[in-house]
């Protein structure tokens, strides 16, 4: 997907931000598989469902959001908060493939491929959605048993994470999308938003946040900058629902609108859709003038240019 | 039920165990009702969901576990143990709901009424199973936000379970179960056993004791006493799947042999695994000589008395 990553300004000649995040991305990656090997003498067929998803080429937004996040204060935790960028992959892999499931989205592509259920059959797609979630708090809750952090920083990081997953986020998220007809209102698409999206987004800018012990000012606005890049982030992944390709969404595109969803393009039009999108992402950096000339700034930026 | 918690000697007077447990079955139901009702303004239909499984009349085996093998050794954050036995009942539940779905078990009643997805369809049982693991998360890891005790007690707690409820535990348990065939050997349907059962009760038992302050020493005793008692129930389990009725059970009987199943009665015969769970329960409370005497050990005998 060449281009995709590209910078805002043809003028300046900046760095690609794929190169930037290209080595950040390798040290999830292996430690998404670290994880995954340690796991693997369980239950062998379980391992490889777990890795299907997890290790399927995504573009890691959260926890490059995480580690970059957490690299504006530095610090001495950043193993640690490695750790914890693989958790929040963990849990936003887990609701992509329950929400694929035939009771729910009925998806059965993911990525280009065949979803889990689609792959594996529904029993262990379900349970391996359920060891993904269950394996980021596995991750998080033992962050002191590999790194020199101490337990208070990271019971506050998996409280963080826990939240967002949970009925004040991504179970409302889709409970919400599930029950949603294409004629609701604008606050009701932006309260699913921020449910299925926005918070565990939030969450991961947060989470790096807390492990790199930034103040509890900062914090609140990291959240804030966290909660419009994600709203911002769902706008334009609804824009794609229309406008892209299956290639490049890896995902069955129209479904949104074939299935009766409400969409923010839907309510407002495509125009004012992509204003917003604009607008949300410059109240997220405004919220966050640490971040200014950093690769974070890049990333935020390239939730509008184009969705993950 | 009547009996059901009867003491073991019909020679000595003993007070009833439902009587005993009576004062701290209604503390664990108070607070998971307490807990649902934080939740309700996030998805009225998704607190009802949750509260359909949570609060449906179950003997709360693991939250009565956990508490009693706190007040082994007692302390000052018995508040804290309470709230985490509510995690340890949110877990189990969540796993029942999961387990009960048409693709897993297929089962229509669970507690004598209809199973989750009987009663809210399909989408709403994954959403609510989802739900209720993460609530576990979400209670347990912010036990100091509402108690005295050191977050790092509290993070250590939440490691046991999540490990319990994982690949280690839960997951591959289900995943095995899943897979069986009723030719099997002992060792099968031991391991079995020991993973979709025996390590969220031995959990159970040793949050009670880390949140008890108790030592390393006595934890590993108490985490084999759990596990002893755990391979107990689930023999026990599997015999009135035999030789129960709908009524006692609370769910439909037979339905392991039907199903084709491996259990244990079928490995070894009814007498021999009457006979092997008596021998585990004694092994239960042989490791754990602290509980002689106390509510605990009728707990813990009343495992192969009576399942739940």
């Amino acid at each position: 997907m060449e281009g995709s990553w590209k910078g805002r300004s043809p003028m300046k000649v900046e760095e690609p931000l794929e190169r930037i995040a290209a080595a950040d991305r390798a040290a999830i990656e292996a430690r998404l598989e670290a994880l995954l090997t340690r796991l693997a003498g369980q239950h062998a067929g379980m391992a490889e469902a777990m890795r299907y998803s997890l290790l399927d080429g995504g573009k890691r937004l959260r926890p490059l959001l995480c580690l970059w996040t957490h690299d504006l204060w530095g610090g001495p935790w950043r193993d640690a908060a490695l750790d914890a960028a693989c958790a929040l992959e963990c849990v936003h892999t887990y609701s992509l493939i329950h929400d694929d499931l035939p009771c729910m989205d009925d998806d059965d592509l993911r990525r280009g491929r065949p979803s889990s259920h689609r792959r594996f059959g529904e029993a262990t797609a379900v349970l391996a959605g359920d060891a993904l979630l269950n394996l980021a708090y596995e991750v998080i809750t033992t962050l002191p048993e590999r790194h020199a952090i101490p337990p208070a920083v990271c019971l506050e990081a998996a409280a963080v994470l826990a939240s967002a997953a949970g009925t004040a986020g991504l179970i409302t998220g889709q409970a919400l999308d599930l029950e949603a007809s294409p004629r609701g209102d604008l606050a009701r698409v932006e309260r699913i938003h921020e449910h299925k999206t926005a918070r565990l987004i939030a969450a991961a800018m947060e989470v790096g946040a807390v492990l790199a012990g930034a103040s509890g000012e900062a914090r609140a606005r990291v959240s804030r900058s966290g909660l419009d890049a994600g709203r911002a982030f769902q706008i334009v992944d609804d824009l794609l629902d229309i406008e892209g390709s299956q290639e490049a969404l890896g995902k069955t595109p129209g479904k949104d609108v074939n299935r009766g969803k409400l969409t923010y393009p839907a309510v407002v039009g495509r125009e004012a859709a992509r204003a917003r999108a604009a607008e949300l992402v410059a109240g997220s950096l405004e919220a966050l003038p640490e971040a200014r000339g950093t690769h974070l700034e890049r990333l935020l930026r390239f939730v509008v240019e184009r969705g993950f």
